[in-house]
Protein backbone atom coordinates (compact mmCIF):
# COMPACT_ATOMS: atom_id res chain seq x y z
CA UNK A 1 0.00 0.00 0.00
CA UNK A 2 3.12 2.47 0.75
CA UNK A 3 3.45 2.79 -3.09
CA UNK A 4 -0.16 3.88 -3.71
CA UNK A 5 -1.14 7.38 -5.35
CA UNK A 6 -3.83 8.14 -6.60
CA UNK A 7 -4.20 9.03 -10.27
CA UNK A 8 -3.29 12.92 -11.37
CA UNK A 9 -6.62 14.06 -12.86
CA UNK A 10 -8.72 12.41 -9.92
CA UNK A 11 -6.40 14.29 -7.48
CA UNK A 12 -7.04 17.56 -9.37
CA UNK A 13 -10.39 16.80 -9.73
CA UNK A 14 -11.48 15.76 -5.81
CA UNK A 15 -10.71 16.16 -2.53
CA UNK A 16 -9.64 13.76 0.11
CA UNK A 17 -12.66 13.06 2.53
CA UNK A 18 -10.98 10.16 4.47
CA UNK A 19 -9.45 6.60 4.29
CA UNK A 20 -11.91 4.00 4.89
CA UNK A 21 -9.90 0.58 5.08
CA UNK A 22 -9.23 -0.16 1.42
CA UNK A 23 -10.26 3.10 -0.24
CA UNK A 24 -10.04 6.80 -0.13
CA UNK A 25 -13.06 8.30 0.05
CA UNK A 26 -12.82 11.61 -2.24
CA UNK A 27 -15.85 14.65 -2.91
CA UNK A 28 -15.69 15.32 -6.54
CA UNK A 29 -15.24 19.23 -6.90
CA UNK A 30 -18.44 20.03 -8.75
CA UNK A 31 -21.20 20.79 -6.88
CA UNK A 32 -23.93 19.82 -9.77
CA UNK A 33 -23.91 16.74 -7.98
CA UNK A 34 -23.20 14.98 -4.58
CA UNK A 35 -20.32 13.13 -5.99
CA UNK A 36 -18.13 10.89 -4.21
CA UNK A 37 -15.44 8.20 -5.61
CA UNK A 38 -14.01 5.37 -3.76
CA UNK A 39 -10.43 4.79 -4.23
CA UNK A 40 -9.09 1.40 -3.65
CA UNK A 41 -5.11 1.98 -2.24
CA UNK A 42 -4.07 -0.30 -4.57
CA UNK A 43 -1.44 -0.25 -7.33
CA UNK A 44 -1.95 -1.37 -10.91
CA UNK A 45 -5.50 -2.08 -10.46
CA UNK A 46 -8.26 -1.27 -13.60
CA UNK A 47 -10.38 -3.97 -13.21
CA UNK A 48 -12.43 -5.03 -10.14
CA UNK A 49 -11.64 -8.70 -11.62
CA UNK A 50 -8.04 -7.43 -10.52
CA UNK A 51 -8.67 -7.25 -7.02
CA UNK A 52 -8.06 -10.54 -4.75
CA UNK A 53 -11.34 -11.77 -3.59
CA UNK A 54 -11.16 -10.11 0.07
CA UNK A 55 -10.64 -6.88 -1.57
CA UNK A 56 -13.51 -7.26 -3.63
CA UNK A 57 -15.96 -7.80 -0.84
CA UNK A 58 -14.34 -4.54 1.10
CA UNK A 59 -14.80 -2.79 -2.16
CA UNK A 60 -19.09 -3.66 -1.88
CA UNK A 61 -19.03 -3.28 1.89
CA UNK A 62 -17.75 0.13 1.97
CA UNK A 63 -19.38 1.37 -1.21
CA UNK A 64 -22.31 -0.06 0.31
CA UNK A 65 -21.71 2.10 3.85
CA UNK A 66 -20.94 5.85 1.49
CA UNK A 67 -23.84 4.83 -0.51
CA UNK A 68 -26.25 4.75 2.68
CA UNK A 69 -24.97 7.52 4.23
CA UNK A 70 -24.95 9.63 1.16
CA UNK A 71 -28.70 8.58 0.89
CA UNK A 72 -29.25 9.74 4.52
CA UNK A 73 -27.54 12.91 3.95
CA UNK A 74 -29.18 13.78 0.75
CA UNK A 75 -32.25 12.21 0.67
CA UNK A 76 -31.45 11.71 -3.35
CA UNK A 77 -34.18 9.68 -4.99
CA UNK A 78 -31.25 7.41 -6.37
CA UNK A 79 -27.67 6.24 -5.67
CA UNK A 80 -25.90 5.84 -8.52
CA UNK A 81 -22.84 3.48 -8.30
CA UNK A 82 -20.11 2.44 -11.36
CA UNK A 83 -16.89 1.88 -12.03
CA UNK A 84 -15.97 2.93 -15.11
CA UNK A 85 -12.41 4.14 -16.32
CA UNK A 86 -12.55 4.97 -19.82
CA UNK A 87 -10.36 7.52 -19.16
CA UNK A 88 -8.67 7.00 -15.82
CA UNK A 89 -7.25 3.53 -15.87
CA UNK A 90 -6.61 3.19 -12.07
CA UNK A 91 -9.86 1.47 -10.75
CA UNK A 92 -12.40 3.64 -8.80
CA UNK A 93 -16.18 3.38 -8.05
CA UNK A 94 -18.37 6.66 -8.11
CA UNK A 95 -21.01 7.19 -5.96
CA UNK A 96 -23.23 9.69 -6.70
CA UNK A 97 -26.61 11.05 -5.26
CA UNK A 98 -29.15 11.48 -7.89
CA UNK A 99 -32.01 13.64 -7.67
CA UNK A 100 -35.21 14.40 -10.08
CA UNK A 101 -34.68 17.31 -11.78
CA UNK A 102 -31.11 17.78 -11.74
CA UNK A 103 -28.27 18.30 -14.09
CA UNK A 104 -28.99 16.02 -16.79
CA UNK A 105 -31.83 13.56 -15.01
CA UNK A 106 -32.35 10.67 -15.54
CA UNK A 107 -28.85 10.07 -17.96
CA UNK A 108 -25.78 9.61 -16.27
CA UNK A 109 -23.42 12.20 -14.83
CA UNK A 110 -20.38 11.18 -16.53
CA UNK A 111 -18.79 13.43 -19.43
CA UNK A 112 -22.22 15.93 -18.97
CA UNK A 113 -21.24 19.69 -19.56
CA UNK A 114 -18.56 21.24 -17.12
CA UNK A 115 -18.08 20.91 -13.45
CA UNK A 116 -19.26 23.51 -11.18
CA UNK A 117 -16.52 23.40 -8.12
CA UNK A 118 -17.31 24.10 -4.69
CA UNK A 119 -16.02 26.97 -2.47
CA UNK A 120 -14.40 25.60 0.54
CA UNK A 121 -16.98 26.60 2.97
CA UNK A 122 -19.77 24.44 0.86
CA UNK A 123 -16.75 21.68 0.70
CA UNK A 124 -15.90 21.75 4.42
CA UNK A 125 -19.85 21.86 5.00
CA UNK A 126 -20.61 18.84 2.95
CA UNK A 127 -17.79 16.46 4.47
CA UNK A 128 -18.68 17.27 7.83
CA UNK A 129 -22.21 16.53 7.37
CA UNK A 130 -20.73 13.23 5.55
CA UNK A 131 -18.39 12.19 7.80
CA UNK A 132 -20.45 12.81 10.68
CA UNK A 133 -23.14 9.85 8.87
CA UNK A 134 -20.59 7.77 8.20
CA UNK A 135 -19.94 7.61 12.09
CA UNK A 136 -21.68 4.78 13.62
CA UNK B 1 -38.21 -15.53 -5.09
CA UNK B 2 -41.19 -17.22 -6.40
CA UNK B 3 -42.32 -13.29 -6.87
CA UNK B 4 -39.81 -12.49 -8.58
CA UNK B 5 -40.84 -10.97 -12.36
CA UNK B 6 -38.01 -9.21 -13.91
CA UNK B 7 -39.02 -4.84 -14.33
CA UNK B 8 -41.19 -4.84 -17.91
CA UNK B 9 -38.62 -2.57 -19.49
CA UNK B 10 -36.01 -4.24 -18.61
CA UNK B 11 -37.44 -7.77 -19.99
CA UNK B 12 -38.56 -6.08 -22.92
CA UNK B 13 -34.87 -4.52 -23.75
CA UNK B 14 -33.02 -7.42 -23.28
CA UNK B 15 -32.61 -11.04 -23.62
CA UNK B 16 -32.17 -13.96 -20.64
CA UNK B 17 -29.48 -16.03 -21.01
CA UNK B 18 -28.73 -17.87 -18.22
CA UNK B 19 -29.34 -17.58 -14.18
CA UNK B 20 -26.11 -17.68 -11.83
CA UNK B 21 -27.18 -18.13 -8.49
CA UNK B 22 -28.21 -15.05 -7.54
CA UNK B 23 -29.13 -12.75 -10.64
CA UNK B 24 -30.54 -13.31 -14.19
CA UNK B 25 -28.02 -12.72 -16.55
CA UNK B 26 -29.32 -10.89 -19.32
CA UNK B 27 -28.49 -9.13 -23.03
CA UNK B 28 -29.36 -6.14 -23.55
CA UNK B 29 -30.87 -5.57 -27.25
CA UNK B 30 -28.10 -3.35 -28.66
CA UNK B 31 -25.30 -4.87 -30.61
CA UNK B 32 -23.18 -1.12 -30.57
CA UNK B 33 -21.51 -2.82 -27.42
CA UNK B 34 -21.25 -5.86 -25.87
CA UNK B 35 -23.69 -4.81 -22.81
CA UNK B 36 -24.81 -7.59 -20.20
CA UNK B 37 -27.32 -6.51 -17.26
CA UNK B 38 -27.25 -8.97 -13.86
CA UNK B 39 -30.72 -8.73 -12.01
CA UNK B 40 -30.94 -10.13 -8.43
CA UNK B 41 -33.66 -12.15 -8.15
CA UNK B 42 -35.55 -10.49 -5.23
CA UNK B 43 -38.73 -8.04 -5.37
CA UNK B 44 -38.88 -4.44 -3.84
CA UNK B 45 -34.61 -3.46 -3.89
CA UNK B 46 -33.35 -0.76 -5.83
CA UNK B 47 -30.26 -0.35 -3.90
CA UNK B 48 -27.35 -2.13 -3.44
CA UNK B 49 -27.56 -1.52 0.24
CA UNK B 50 -31.17 -2.93 0.46
CA UNK B 51 -29.91 -6.28 -0.26
CA UNK B 52 -28.62 -8.57 2.92
CA UNK B 53 -24.87 -8.87 3.12
CA UNK B 54 -24.83 -12.42 1.92
CA UNK B 55 -26.61 -11.11 -1.74
CA UNK B 56 -24.33 -7.96 -1.53
CA UNK B 57 -21.45 -10.23 -1.32
CA UNK B 58 -23.05 -12.85 -4.31
CA UNK B 59 -23.93 -9.56 -6.40
CA UNK B 60 -20.16 -8.60 -6.88
CA UNK B 61 -19.05 -12.18 -6.87
CA UNK B 62 -21.45 -12.60 -9.84
CA UNK B 63 -20.50 -9.15 -11.33
CA UNK B 64 -16.82 -10.06 -11.45
CA UNK B 65 -17.72 -13.65 -12.80
CA UNK B 66 -19.34 -11.88 -15.94
CA UNK B 67 -17.01 -9.34 -16.09
CA UNK B 68 -14.04 -11.24 -16.39
CA UNK B 69 -16.02 -13.64 -19.12
CA UNK B 70 -17.15 -10.81 -21.11
CA UNK B 71 -13.49 -8.89 -21.17
CA UNK B 72 -11.90 -12.81 -22.43
CA UNK B 73 -14.81 -13.00 -25.10
CA UNK B 74 -14.63 -9.76 -26.52
CA UNK B 75 -11.00 -8.37 -25.93
CA UNK B 76 -12.38 -5.01 -24.62
CA UNK B 77 -10.28 -2.63 -23.50
CA UNK B 78 -12.05 -1.44 -20.29
CA UNK B 79 -15.10 -2.95 -18.87
CA UNK B 80 -18.20 -0.48 -17.52
CA UNK B 81 -19.82 -1.75 -14.64
CA UNK B 82 -22.52 0.36 -13.18
CA UNK B 83 -26.12 0.28 -11.25
CA UNK B 84 -27.89 3.63 -11.45
CA UNK B 85 -32.17 2.93 -11.82
CA UNK B 86 -32.83 6.40 -12.68
CA UNK B 87 -35.51 5.05 -14.69
CA UNK B 88 -35.59 1.48 -14.00
CA UNK B 89 -36.02 1.41 -10.48
CA UNK B 90 -35.68 -2.85 -9.48
CA UNK B 91 -32.20 -3.22 -8.81
CA UNK B 92 -29.74 -4.50 -11.88
CA UNK B 93 -26.42 -4.11 -12.32
CA UNK B 94 -24.91 -3.34 -15.71
CA UNK B 95 -21.37 -5.02 -17.53
CA UNK B 96 -20.20 -3.46 -20.58
CA UNK B 97 -17.28 -4.26 -22.77
CA UNK B 98 -16.08 -0.90 -24.03
CA UNK B 99 -13.42 -0.61 -26.92
CA UNK B 100 -11.07 2.70 -27.93
CA UNK B 101 -13.46 4.05 -30.47
CA UNK B 102 -17.12 2.48 -29.94
CA UNK B 103 -20.15 4.65 -30.08
CA UNK B 104 -20.21 7.23 -27.49
CA UNK B 105 -16.37 6.24 -26.35
CA UNK B 106 -15.11 7.24 -23.99
CA UNK B 107 -18.50 8.55 -22.37
CA UNK B 108 -21.00 6.13 -21.25
CA UNK B 109 -23.71 4.48 -22.47
CA UNK B 110 -26.31 5.13 -20.67
CA UNK B 111 -28.78 7.46 -22.43
CA UNK B 112 -26.58 7.40 -25.79
CA UNK B 113 -28.95 7.81 -29.16
CA UNK B 114 -31.23 4.43 -30.28
CA UNK B 115 -30.51 0.65 -29.72
CA UNK B 116 -29.69 -1.41 -32.48
CA UNK B 117 -31.00 -4.76 -32.25
CA UNK B 118 -29.07 -8.29 -33.40
CA UNK B 119 -30.44 -10.41 -35.30
CA UNK B 120 -31.46 -14.07 -34.02
CA UNK B 121 -28.46 -15.41 -35.22
CA UNK B 122 -26.04 -13.13 -33.97
CA UNK B 123 -27.82 -13.04 -30.55
CA UNK B 124 -27.53 -16.81 -29.92
CA UNK B 125 -24.06 -16.34 -31.24
CA UNK B 126 -22.95 -14.22 -29.05
CA UNK B 127 -24.89 -16.02 -25.90
CA UNK B 128 -22.92 -19.14 -27.00
CA UNK B 129 -19.56 -17.93 -27.05
CA UNK B 130 -20.26 -16.23 -23.59
CA UNK B 131 -21.56 -19.33 -21.73
CA UNK B 132 -18.77 -21.25 -22.94
CA UNK B 133 -16.40 -18.46 -21.13
CA UNK B 134 -18.33 -18.59 -17.72
CA UNK B 135 -18.46 -22.40 -17.84
CA UNK B 136 -15.25 -23.27 -15.58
Amino acid sequence: MSDFQPDERLARDSDLLTKIGLCELRLMKDKRWPWLVLLPQRTNVSEIFELTPLDQTMLTFETVLVAEALKKVTGATKINTGALGNIVRQLHVHVVARSEGDANWPGPVWGHGTAEPRTAEETKAFAAKLLDALTP
